[in-house]
């Protein structure tokens, strides 16, 4: 046996042994390394970059790594081979996408301001934030010789007369607190559970005196990234928020490679795993313990993710979403409880996925279109998420058409040599000045932060800013020459946004024609989507009256230059609204409002959804879409300008 | 550290390691190793001999080792502290009541007979032998790119038309098969769960052309022994039937040493454990190994066993039940599922436990009162379950009255000094001959065995002999001199049934003056429990028209005998009837029949319960019984013959 030693710039590092020839990114799976592989190991992106700091990797140099850097030991993980004892360095920009956890300050103001305002939109429309979750206080008489019945039956009849409900069901874990909870609390007890109809369930027990309390969690599962809030069941107040990028990154950037992956032997544990082990679990529990609540104390989760993600959250086999006739294991399903996919909360939570609609049009979509609240409008509106796969849902209150786009992961940073996730260090803006070709940002984190790299509304702006100044073509080549301007290690055409001085990781930052196309596609892939929705409907971009864009791309989307490289439709910029993580906060209003479930229900049930890729016209739409703005400049005349 | 290492007579060893001083009967239990301690390990018991092979230990002699015995290495395990290294011999007569599993052969008659005849009273009684579990198939349209239903909504709304159900529940382990076995089916499955009212819960899936049965386990939880059947659900005909000790015998003969123990840090666990990980899921394994099906059939579980049992099978403190004012957590409890106690079965069969309707009258009495159809007479009918704790219930159709007594493991082989469970090699009757005193006796297992010890049927034959030939005064002192009355190892008086040669251990089988005065304490609880509870009723024994008697003792218990000793009422033989484990009958009724289980509900809720303990005079009907027969002899006409 060889060992293999992968160590970390934090200054940890993790050993495993592996047979000869083995394969580094195999091993780094198997012993929880987090090392990205969007492209799912087939050396194509170039992103499981470590370097060999002793022994031997039989390796080959691959493009997307130059001569000097091949010889100063950098290779592809995905590419190489293990042939002796090995020590590994992991770069940590290398795990950008990695399940690193982050809670925010829930003090700080957009964020949170976006949320209420779409919980009061909903509000506003009727929908009142009432749920099934109650705490109560109890006095019971204390049994005596003569007063002999058993603790059970003692609460159950208090229980029915204080909450007027006919049936008190007491689950196991709350039998076994029950005969010392009650005795510990002199009979004077805190009951905490969910009231449905002439039922109660008793989910909780405390001292009559505990004030803590009753909490639930919302999660948006994205196919890059997690995030969650941890929720007042009463009050609605917002407790922590959390996020992290989603475990299964390491087995496939895009939903298709994951469902493949789920297929090989043990392969739906390992993503069921990578995503509840890996990411929900440590997420929920640093949540609680910032907020200081106990597990038992969460009695409610709600989970908006895509149709893939679901199936692949709760176990359930996903590979018939992936292949024809497309048939998902559910859209709505009511069975789930938190044990059953050993959610670290109270284990009878029930646990609400929001419906998925069809194979690629999932309960973030659904969560999201509550909160867009295109279904209250008269004016048409088209809502978007701008996620790894792109989801669409056009309408009013008349009528909802939805549709889904694979963008892939360039809106999160991926498939870009120097993208990363829009946290610290993100170049979350730029502009380029068109004589000198100097460019300026605005980077996550602060000023005086140096730049990691590129986040998805930062690329939006180089890449308009770069084809505003004529640095590229409309094909997204370069057509002019300057000092920033230049060829990287791979020796593709670049623009240099950083120096490796400037930079956090000693590399300079740059953006290749790699890159630039790999975004084209995707935005292309967005602007077809819309105008394929459109046309089925015998309508074109010019009766969008309102333009809803929600996602985790940031507050810091800058319109005028998503319509500058054609990823949106040329309206008035008033017409755009970004409404942050709609899937989220929709998630946060079916835990609280039991009319906002139902609601996420009659949506679901009335939503016609359109399968692009049957659809005709929608390839040509696409190939039109590949270019800055477009192959039809006339459907962007502001652009034009 | 100190090694311990315990060997087996069967060759095996276990080691574990042990700090200086560390009590061997602890280090014991710690490494799973069965050694009996009925008394919970405070020295009175004598039953966890083991032999010192090799080291040294800190033990005195106790009276129950004889010299000659000391100086060979026996020891009290209890008794001794690790001084050095040492090598413990665990002898197999120690474990006659270890967790050894029994599984019998159902072709053989007696058992199944009493087990049918019970059956056919309950049906015959209007009790129909229906239940809510079912399985039928389902041919379903295979999707198509035109019919895009989820596979869940699809079979949902197959079964609602088959089955005429309003709802259908996929719960979380159904669902997670559901897409696979579908498609392994070809669309056209065996679906297997329960219907209640206007519900169905899909339990297991199955190609259509699968023919084996949907089953149940219906367990009696006894203090000493846990005997359970596997049965088919539908037909109601027994797969397999097993036995075990209850591996919380480790912890204490009687139920309040197991609560004790059940009190200290990580108590609860440890008994829990000793039931459901050591007892209940080999014996469910076996059982569905020998009969071929597997465990995600089994879609019921039923439960009888006393209070204290079902406290501690499911994990609730069953220590308010031990203490004044003596209040379990339940008497009837419904919430619980086979995961929430890890039974090897369906995750989602539900567990019924009988319900309990005293602090000492549980789960075991209910079931066994359905089967004793005393409820369904006329005649005032006494029904009696024979095992550690002593059962009584009394009425007949227009009431019923129960009461418990503390018998002792006397009946089951315990707190007598060759005791044994009623298993291969157990002496189950004897006669002695009044002129030569020699023994004559009736082996479980076949004339041609030797015998290892005694059980309860075969104690109450021996000392009702001892009595009848003038051996033994009504005190229990021996009084008459003869070959085999001589003194034992501790040098207690004490009859010889067996000699050294005679006997499997090459140890002589014996009966002691303290075995003697054990067993009718044993006995005087009886029929003083009798007594008193007939005497609340201004009642006394000649009312008496029937009396059932159950109970693991066994089919060989002579009725006479059990007057002759005063154990049970002067009453004509023919008013007795032994009908069997009527407590592991009336979970098998229960399992099969739902309107058993209301049947079992009503008679619960329909019983008095009679405190002995505060209940006056019984003290002195005890002390009264603490003779052979009585002291009363007019009671007994019968014996004085």
């Amino acid at each position: 046996m060889l060992k293999v030693t992968f160590r970390f710039e934090h200054g940890e590092s993790k050993e495993i042994f592996a047979a000869e020839n083995e394969n580094l990114l195999e091993l780094a799976r198997k012993a929880n390394v987090a090392i990205d592989a969007p492209c799912s190991g087939n050396g194509s992106c170039g992103k499981c970059r470590v370097r060999l700091l002793s022994g031997e990797l039989d390796s080959p140099k691959p493009r997307q790594i130059s001569k000097e850097d091949y010889a100063g030991g950098w290779r592809l993980a995905c590419l190489s081979r293990v042939v002796s004892d090995v020590e590994i360095e992991v770069p940590d920009i290398a795990s950008a996408y990695k399940s690193r956890m982050k809670t925010a300050d829930l003090s700080t103001g957009e964020e949170v301001r976006i949320f209420n305002d779409a919980k009061q939109s909903v509000e506003d429309a009727g929908i009142a934030f009432i749920n099934d979750f109650l705490s109560c206080t109890i006095a019971l008489d204390a049994p005596t010789l003569d007063d002999t019945m058993p603790d059970n039956e003692r609460l159950t009849r208090a229980l029915m007369e204080e909450l007027e409900v006919e049936f008190v069901d007491i689950p196991h874990c709350a039998m076994v607190e029950l005969p010392g909870a009650l005795r510990a609390a002199n009979w004077n007890v805190r009951c905490m559970g969910r009231r449905t109809g002439d039922r109660f369930t008793l989910m909780a027990l405390a001292p009559a005196d505990d004030a803590s309390p009753i909490c639930g969690v919302a999660i948006d599962i994205g196919t890059t990234t997690v995030t969650a809030v941890l929720v007042n069941l009463e009050t609605g107040e917002l407790l922590s928020r959390g996020s992290a990028g989603n475990g299964q990154i390491r087995y496939g950037a895009d939903v298709i490679n994951r469902i493949i992956e789920s297929t090989r032997p043990g392969g739906r544990k390992r993503l069921q795993d990578a995503i509840v082990k890996e990411t929900l679990q440590p997420l929920i529990r640093t949540m609680c313990a910032e907020a200081n609540v106990a597990a038992e104390r969460v009695l409610c989760v709600t989970v908006a993710g895509n149709t893939t993600m679901n199936h692949l959250f709760v176990g359930v086999d996903a590979d018939p979403v992936r292949t024809e006739p497309y048939i998902p294991a559910f859209f709505h399903w009511d069975g789930l409880t938190a044990r059953d996919v050993k959610l670290p909360v109270n284990p009878e939570a029930r646990v609400i996925l929001a419906p998925n609609i069809g194979s690629y049009v999932g309960g973030d979509i659904t969560a999201g279109a509550l909160m867009s609240m295109i279904w209250n409008h008269d004016e048409m509106s088209l809502f978007i998420d701008l996620g790894t796969n792109g989801e669409i849902v056009f309408g009013n209150r008349d009528f909802l058409m939805s549709c889904a786009c694979s963008a892939g992961p360039a809106f999160e940073g991926g498939d870009i040599s120097c993208g990363m996730r829009a946290t610290d260090g993100a170049i979350e803006a730029c502009t380029i000045d068109r004589e000198t070709m100097e460019p300026t940002f605005r980077i996550i984190g602060g000023a005086d932060q140096k730049p990691v790299g590129l986040c998805g509304s930062g690329i939006i702006d180089v890449i308009a800013e770069l084809f505003r100044c004529g640095i590229i073509s409309a094909k997204g080549q370069f057509v002019r020459e300057g000092a920033r301007v230049t060829q990287d290690a791979s020796g593709f055409d670049c623009y240099v946004l950083a120096t490796a001085e400037e930079s956090v990781s000693g590399r300079p930052i740059t953006i290749n024609v790699v890159d630039i196309d790999n975004f084209i596609r995707a935005k292309g892939a967005i602007f077809s989507a819309i105008c394929t929705l459109l046309k089925s409907l015998d309508m074109d971009v010019s009766c969008i009256e309102r333009m809803y864009v929600a996602g985790g791309i940031g507050s810091g989307i800058n319109m005028r230059n998503t319509v500058r490289i054609g990823m949106f439709p040329d309206l008035d910029l008033d017409r755009f609204h970004y409404i942050g993580n709609s899937s989220l906060a929709g998630a946060y209003a079916m835990l609280m409002s039991d009319q906002a479930r139902d609601k996420v229900e009659e949506l679901a049930q009335s939503m016609t959804y359109v399968e692009l890729s049957t659809t005709p016209g929608y390839m040509d739409e696409f190939m039109a879409a590949c270019f800055l703005p477009h192959t039809n400049a006339e459907l962007f005349p502001s652009a034009m300008e």
